[in-house]
């Protein structure tokens, strides 16, 4: 992954993604995203634009307020993941991001800004959905993002409210007495999947 | 992340991770988790005994059955990913995923199993939290988790459930007449963040 060599508020080099080229960074996601997906690669312009905005040595968590492409821009490139808790993903379906001091909740966040889309017609098309993914030119949609870099996108500073800097807690774990595995016994008598939230036909387990 | 060199299916070896050994994996969970959580390392023998009882060869998709960190083990590992859409974490705080063949939902199971920790002091007290985290002895924890591997583990097959292999479509955008960004139009009039569920201080973006 590389992300030991990233160096927050590094200065600014036309079209560097934190410490990576747009190639490099393209590579990055092809093998950890599957392809060169347009919002993971407008979302590499958001996280180095967020970073180099926050001052320089602190701990800071990250917001996605999207689950689409956004997150693993911010994985790939931060010490944040969903796994670790220091990315928590908000379903508001905007392509925005936000970094902030982990503790005292004050930073920025980034946003993909329609009114910077004018020059840009071919993200504008993608963005707005304005033709079936397959008419679409691809090629010159990351053309485009590769130009544009984070020119099509905003920043402004957010002060992150108390109830949301502290990590949930599950709490005391006990045994669900229907699937006998572990679960939070914050959730109620049985566990959340076995009072009907299951993704699963009904199943033995032998 | 050495995630094109994953041959799924290849022959069992002992306390292999994938194509990893163990210290080649804990390194790669310190660079994209942070640190060597015993949730990860459990996490990552979890993956490998799901893979070697998948069919060779299929796309599958993945669920997480808990946030806290087995979604990294599953990022490290698989092409799935949260941003990818090919993996789901379902809010159960169960430690299972599931991995199957995603058109047909056809596929297996892991849990870590309670009934098999008798040998396994250390994991015991780490899983069922009986210690604070700074007396537990995490040095014994890490080596009674590359000893037992996936033998504390338990596999069962699973059906998913139809309306569960449909990838949720956001749909039509719409720009969101108080904050002017673009959401899902299916969310309402205004977007879910300006709904009330924002985590943010208002805020002026000057």
């Amino acid at each position: 992954m590389g992300k030991h060599n990233l160096q927050i508020g590094s200065s600014s080099i036309a079209q560097k993604i934190a410490t990576y080229t747009f190639d490099e960074y393209l590579e990055l996601v092809r093998s950890f995203h599957g392809y060169a997906s347009p919002g993971v690669l407008i979302g590499g312009f958001m996280v180095d634009l967020a970073l180099r905005n926050l001052p320089r040595g602190i701990l800071f968590d990250a917001i996605c307020e999207t689950v689409q492409c956004l997150p693993d821009a911010v994985q790939i490139l931060t010490p944040c993941t969903i796994g670790n808790g220091w990315l928590k993903i908000m379903s508001f379906g905007r392509f925005a991001l936000s970094f902030y001091e982990k503790y005292k909740g004050t930073g920025v966040r980034v946003y993909l800004d329609t009114a910077k889309l004018n020059h840009w017609d071919e993200i504008q098309t993608w963005f707005f959905k304005l033709k079936l993914k397959k008419e679409q030119d691809s090629e010159l949609l990351q053309e485009q993002i590769r130009t544009a870099g984070a020119d099509i996108c905003s920043l402004h500073k957010i002060q992150v409210l108390p109830q949301h800097l502290k990590k949930a807690s599950l709490g005391e774990r006990t045994i669900c007495p229907i699937c006998q595995e572990v679960y939070p016994a914050s959730h109620g008598p049985i566990c959340r999947s076995c009072q009907g939230d299951t993704p699963y036909r009904k199943f033995d387990k032998e």
